[in-house]
């Protein structure tokens, strides 16, 4: 079998598209980032890829259904002429192995570029090892121009972080699709990393929308948190409780 | 070399048959059920399929024989026309990597298109970390259709189950055999996954049997059963005796 | 590069040859006896087998020079009818990852078949995890003839062993030679595996030459045999002094 | 995607050039002197590499600008009839697989031999596993002769090492390039192997711009070297203070 195939149910009709990727990763910001914009702009699925660098794996559905993971393309056609179509990429895994991510990422720009792709946007988390209350969003990008542009947007740039770079998709698309000619920003919400954490994903899709010009609603991530919050919290009360008498160390949700 | 080779020793005229798989996993239900299947309706084996996923090994027979480990496909030709015509996957080993298993599951597929297969029954174990006494055969299918269909003969659908999907050769032919137009069903027999479990295949069969309108003798699993039954209660007598006056914990194999 | 390539300094004249594998593995037995007859019958090199399944490595000799690890193939050209042409096998490594060995083996096969060979005897050892003092041969092959026909040599062809079956280069010549045509058979000398083993390799060359009809000169297995024994009693005293004044075990190299 | 991708930025007019390698290894000492080396004769970039073979990654610039990870090719025009044109090999990783260092080294030597180079010098560090005062450089070549002209620059050949050969693109450019007809020179540096090591580097390029009949700068090399000493004798006191009143332990440093 070919190492990477992409099904198409449709051939969508869109114009100089961005391609925003949200896959899992750490704190699952891009993930979580990525499907609320789906649902919110209610984006269409037009292509699934699989590939045998996924786990040799299906999902079951509630109903009992299987299906082979994948990754899945959605796209948005703008109705507004001050905002962009869009292709967005999300799914069940990353790569298994570094060749296997390559020719993943490979494969998504082969996409993109068929669609005209010329802007990238890479969601992920930025682990900070603690809790973050007021998550920042950190960025890469692949030219100059484009950093003092994201700057504009309270996009922060530290120096020298991310030190150890950015592994994974949200960093291949970058280095590939510079190769391709494309150009691409990289948004990392910061996030513990203890948790699927959607307040990250809302303060990476805050900016995101800004940038794109689009409006989007976010209760449903705003009730995620709140649903962490609570988990977090009912876990700091029994940590509470088992050091009780001992001295106290709350530093871990601090 | 290819990464997966065919060797037919015969191409048999069957017509529209099923595919049904049993290839070692949790249990080894699958493959204790296919083999018994195949003793049972005298199936004949007409191909071998040889791969470097498989490990660098030959397996040597009681006469000083060897041979290189592989999966074999069996075929049963029907003489009623109420019953349809099967082909039988067994095997020594699935892949060692996830990439080698797509690439098997593939090759697999590709070998029953060539004969028309439409349909796949994959047989596996589910691994109940206890021992059951009356194990449930859990489904898992490729439509909507086909879960309605299943439960008619009792099989169960739990909600959320399996959660962490299904992972190998039983998986994979439902992912990617739907890919390629295949219906398939995946039947996984409830097992402690301590021992191979006659017991397991047994209840898989029955439903299997039903579904395929054959009727066979479970004499043979019936006897595994009981040997495997005796091991485990003279392990439990062990374990006893160790214990003894020790507070007593059966749940192992309670 | 290719996975595997194959440099030749000759293409020898040799008739109707018997390739013997003797590459590293338990108790080093096969490569000891295989080197030990390339040495008594000045077999010639004449083609050397490089791989990216091999370790990215160069051994460097004694005079600085380095060379790339690697399989090399010798010749022997029988001046007598009563004798057949040989090509032996021999190597630094064998392959790396189970797809490795597999290439390699795929390629070995290329090679034989290029130069007409219709038998092959594999070399190696036999672990039995203690010391042995006078090592049997074991066998196994590819048709029920050959068990005949080798237990006139005093093979011993134990039924269910190997249990685990043959892996490596070993096991993967006769299955994969077998699906090409070519007859095969395994010698394994018995070997506690702790060392490597010049009594087992001897006891192997021993049965191998009485059936290729050579005669050749062990003294120098034998003088190797001797330097491991010597190293080994050293041990074998050393653990003595060790465990003095303690329950004495010398299980080890009883 | 392809396994290994050469990004050219020109093609340099350059004669019979001699290729240098200094990628990430024992105590970074070939990177760190082909670096040194770049600087001092204003090497100009030429090319990168590109490969799913390196970890799926990019690195981010101090300006928040991505980079993918790679390996680069700078050119040296000599502007004396007494020197050679220069290839130098530089790079952030080496492969992460065997068999990707041995694709990566493959591709190296096409580009090489595009150019027309007959002689490569690899780069690396020798591991001692503690402090060296006077760092010798090591030797291994693919020639008798080469191994008499550089004994005559000082260089060691200790017989019987490296024991275990030279592992990775050091010595695979040895070894493969051999196989396409090049001549070889391996330089590695005694370091401990601890630390980054620029005093190992700058012995490596003392001798290696002898051979090459260039004079460069050693300042910048002294001044890290200095750097890594304090920081040594800093970590010296920190373990001296904790060990005091106890039994003084000064080997690791010694």
């Amino acid at each position: 079998m070919e190492n990477v195939i992409v099904n198409y149910l449709e051939k969508p009709d869109i114009k100089d598209p961005i391609l925003i990727e949200g896959l899992p990763g750490v704190g699952n910001v891009g993930k979580l980032a990525a499907e609320h914009l789906i649902d919110e702009l209610h984006a269409v699925k037009f292509a699934a890829l699989y590939s045998k660098h996924f786990p040799p794996q299906v999902l079951v559905g509630e109903n009992g259904v299987a299906k082979l993971v994948n990754n899945e393309f959605h796209f948005v056609k703008s109705s507004d002429k001050a905002q962009k179509d869009l292709i967005i990429l999300i799914g069940d895994y990353q790569g298994m192995t570094p060749e296997g991510q390559y020719e993943l990422a490979s494969k998504v720009l082969d996409v993109a570029k068929e669609f005209g792709v010329k802007k990238i946007f890479t969601l992920g988390g930025y682990g900070m090892g603690k809790v973050v209350k007021y998550p920042r969003v950190l960025g890469a990008t692949t030219t100059d121009e484009l950093v003092k542009e994201m700057m504009e947007y309270g996009i922060t740039f530290p120096k020298g972080e991310p030190g150890s770079g950015i592994v994974g998709a949200s960093g291949l698309l970058l280095g590939l699709g510079k190769l391709m000619g494309m150009e691409s920003v990289c948004l990392m919400g910061e996030t513990s990393g203890y948790f699927a954490d959607p307040k990250a994903a809302q303060a990476v899709l805050e900016v995101l929308t800004k940038i794109l010009n689009v409006k989007i609603d976010f209760k449903e991530l705003e009730m995620k948190a709140k649903e962490i919050d609570y988990m977090a919290s009912k876990l700091k009360d029994l940590e509470r409780t088992m050091t009780e008498g001992q001295e106290e160390d709350l530093n871990y949700f601090g």
